[in-house]
């Protein structure tokens, strides 16, 4: 039978073939991705240079390139290792303990992994770069943007993303918080709330810029004043890279595109992403603009709403983008326009000054996100997606997965879970 | 034969997972080629805003930003559906009727082909946005901008590409078009002709910027005042992030890589693309340099030409990037350059205001690209890339097919077709 | 045995399906890669443009884009021939001597390789333009964009890159120079030196700007004056265009991903250059701070510091990104911001006028990379990439491999080889 074994071993050796094919694909894939987020620190900083005054401009291009450049050094060092090291899905336990940079990881795939993690955390860091413009001493922002990829970022993901998380969906079930874990699938909860937390803290801790709510002396202005943009082409193309990036941060977060299955979900991803982009843009513009008529009688498009709009569909599609369906993306849009002129409003009540409404955008949008994945979560996509068929709300759920939404909601205040599994 | 039988399935496994990782590898190709493409909105806006004059810069921003969430939202409810839904290749059909706000579609190849194409329709529309830069109302280009991406473009991309279009290479023999069918590999004809012609409508009904051709009152002006660019650094930044963005545009109209014979195609217009652009643009240059020192004996070189020249070159490549020799794609973009100065002379002499001159880039060598694409097909590459050897006039095509551009010309004076089909 | 047949003949299939499968996965990888350098035109226009004053934008920019437009046309017609034409490993040449204008080349894998190395002409052309910014005649300039193009640079990419070189390690054995030949994995020397030292000798026969170190009458200084960039925005924005064009630079220069091990290269390819670029930024950030604080008491953050110095890790982590650890890349990073340091005040010493110091990033860290690599060039990962377990000084080689740098030092005193093989 020797033209079987021949044969035997062909296919052996095919096997291991595609086993190489599909690995050098998956790590193509994350590179990919990987720098498309990347990418989007220049976005968020074309976003900052022109949304602000011009005197302050090289103020605060230098920290967005420090929060590159600090977040790859923060996070090759200890953040990853705080972040994913020494995962053990037995045990829950705060931090990891190991990887510490990078020693000793040769392969692919894990390599590239750092990669695609480390353009998360930068952009993490570098969402508060804008809010805090032109007043936060240089020193101090280097030592924040160092703490946040280094530790804060990296405990927060290690709480929902590591199998040793207590909040996280890969841990033994047994250990599986509230019986299933918290999940965010691209981040809206991870990524976007930490930073737009963080940027929400900075904002009130450093108080507001002089001559916006108060003047020199500190006496409080009759009405908040605005300061223009300087540029609004570069804002528009600050808009634009971010949007093109997240077609690297949603459809990236499958975190390869060989397996059975992953390239229906990073497709579904493209679209989500695509129509909550825009009908969170058309929303906050049309919403704006009858609220500002409605006040007014003036009709006035503003294409701050219009940027601003569409960043936050993309946020509030960020957490469930794997999940919706392209109707439900379009609605979850719609809303995310709607939160944003909210939190926006809400920070001038509140006196918090935020030059680039990175608050309301990235944390008002990243909680957003993660409640209208537990209301919009379809049971056929998370079943195809995260291998059990939990369903969000407006689909009736009513299994024990489908409820978690209002018992989050009413046990820790606070939702940033959503159901995944096999898409990681 | 136990053995044969567990080699059996071996085999079989081994297809189904070969299967699996070309489905993910067309999916990853077509959302790397959808994103640049997309990336492309970024280019127009920036080649837009440094065109202009620095007043007017915010309200073009506006448009730009509305073409790519109308177009989303416009591409998603209706015009994906009109373009290819229920498209059934035993009939002709005016437009589509399923698949309206992807109802039903879950399929990853689906999915990532209406983002790129919604991609495609984005572009379509913002082709329009710089010509009328300056004079549109909003609202009216809200209306325009959903009326292209919902209805028009739709309609001829159905007309085309659909297996149900009465111009379509895809019908059943007995229904193609003159026995062949229109073809346009990439859009010089669907899309840069649609969006181009559209911007001739416009800028004819909106008539000219104040101070353009006449004065404020209606006085006609000596000469045309030419309106100087306020950014030339944005105008090229619009212009590389658009060449950059054809590298999607173009190799990505194969719509898979997997295939047999796919990357040979896709290296070909990477190759065609880029030495259209170079001699496009050259030519424009140094042709519009020698006609200015022949007028008024000074030696300029103007880089409006440089840039237009090689997006002229792009368009004219678009059509016949995948069955051209680069010998072709350089002589193309040659007579490319030549046709931008043409029509941009033409419209100044018609009093046409074009402030980005956008109808001589997208309609003229929308045109030229689907004329050239008939003089200059390659026999040998019309095989590799659709099966039959047709072949443009200088390969002495004198078999039915290569006939088609005299036929064309003859018969509906309009020539946007050339042969296509087993590329798609 | 018919089944055996049957199950043979299927096998057969899957090796040439797996085959076409891989053959688009390295088409797709190039186009990915190239598209990305072919970007980075834009990242040196903006650096430039930002660089300079404002009244040369539009010099400078036409440059830029004729780079772009000049390299192509130079390089398919002869630059490519003249670099890779007619290589014959068994034989030494000056240059290649065929394949001029791609002239029978219908092979994807072919036609994309000239794409991603026409591309990296691109680059290496463009980097003169922002040193000669302000006073270059444009005709001069077009006359040295094609003589490098098509030139120039080929005979440098023929010696090492080309199987005929007289430097290459790719040549047989016996030809080898010193016995393992020059090798550069992504391009510090090839590209980057041959750039920089262009620039170096442009800048040295065009002399500096009027105002600089002279006075308009040639009356010398007291103090050299420094020409303030006119927009930082765009500088910012340049760098971080160039560095997400780097993901396509470096881990491009696999110049495949689907063959075994490759994958794994690349991975690394995209940390190392990850961790140079960051930890380049900062120290030459923190070091030109602490030296100006030394000199004049004052905390300065300069951000051309800290572009540069990202751009110099970048540069000088070029060679070896494929064989150093990561640790090793972020020590090259740093003492690529002392590089840079350095030769940017040796060259306001020496009164060269570099409006971009273009020639302390390219020039003094292309040479740096080389060495460096030779310094951290780790057995374990040379092994990985290169088949042969050479490695740097820091790991103690003491096989006839690893000691080439000093070799090199010695003899030529010019150091930009290191070992590779299979992953090209």
């Amino acid at each position: 039978m020797s033209d079987l074994e021949t044969l035997s071993a062909s296919v052996t050796a095919l096997e291991e073939s595609i086993a190489t094919t599909n690995g050098g694909l998956d790590v193509f894939y994350l590179l990919f991705a990987g720098a498309m987020v990347f990418f989007m620190q220049a976005g968020f900083a074309m976003l900052c240079a022109g949304s602000i005054r011009a005197k302050n401009v090289k103020n605060i291009m230098l920290k967005n390139i420090l929060d590159a450049c600090g977040g790859a050094v923060g996070f090759w060092t200890i953040g990853y290792a705080f972040a994913y090291g020494g995962a053990d899905s037995s045990k829950l336990t705060f931090i990891g303990n190991s990887d510490f940079v990078l020693a000793n990881i040769h392969d692919g795939a894990s390599l590239i992994g750092w990669f695609f993690q480390f353009a998360f955390a930068a952009t993490a860091a570098t969402i508060v770069a804008g809010t805090v413009a032109e007043r936060c001493k240089f020193e101090a922002y280097i030592a924040y943007s160092l703490m946040l990829t280094g530790f804060v970022y990296p405990v927060v993901v290690h709480s929902i993303w590591s199998s040793s998380g207590f909040l996280s969906a890969f841990t033994d079930d047994e250990n599986k918080f509230l019986g299933s874990g918290m999940i965010d699938f691209a981040g809206s909860g991870v990524v976007h709330m930490t930073g737009g937390v963080t940027a929400l803290f900075a904002a009130k801790i450093l108080g507001p810029r002089i001559g916006r709510f108060y003047d020199a002396d500190g006496n409080e202005l009759p009405e908040p004043v605005s300061f223009p943009p300087h540029s609004v082409a570069l804002q528009v193309l600050g808009t634009f890279i971010l949007w093109v990036g997240w077609y690297g941060f949603n459809p990236g977060s499958t975190l390869g595109i060989s397996p059975a299955g992953y390239a229906d979900v990073a497709a579904l991803c493209a679209v989500t992403t695509t129509l909550a982009a825009a009908s969170g843009s058309v929303s906050a513009m049309f919403t704006d603009m009858l609220m500002t008529r409605k006040a007014t009688g003036e009709t006035m498009y503003d294409i701050t709403m219009c940027m601003n709009g569409a960043l936050s569909g993309l946020v509030g599609i960020t957490a469930g983008c794997s999940v919706c369906e392209p109707w439900a993306a379009f609605v979850i849009g719609i809303i995310a326009g709607w939160v944003y002129i909210f939190f926006s409003s809400l920070l001038v009540k509140l006196k918090i000054d935020d030059a680039v409404d990175a608050v309301p955008v990235h944390f008002g949008n990243g909680m957003w996100g993660c409640i209208a994945t537990g209301l919009f979560a379809s049971p056929g996509l998370v079943a195809n997606a995260y291998g059990t068929p939990n369903n969000g709300l407006f689909y009736g759920g009513a299994n024990a997965g489908s409820s978690w939404v209002l018992r989050l909601l009413e046990e820790v205040g606070l939702d940033i879970s959503h159901h995944k599994g096999a898409a990681y």
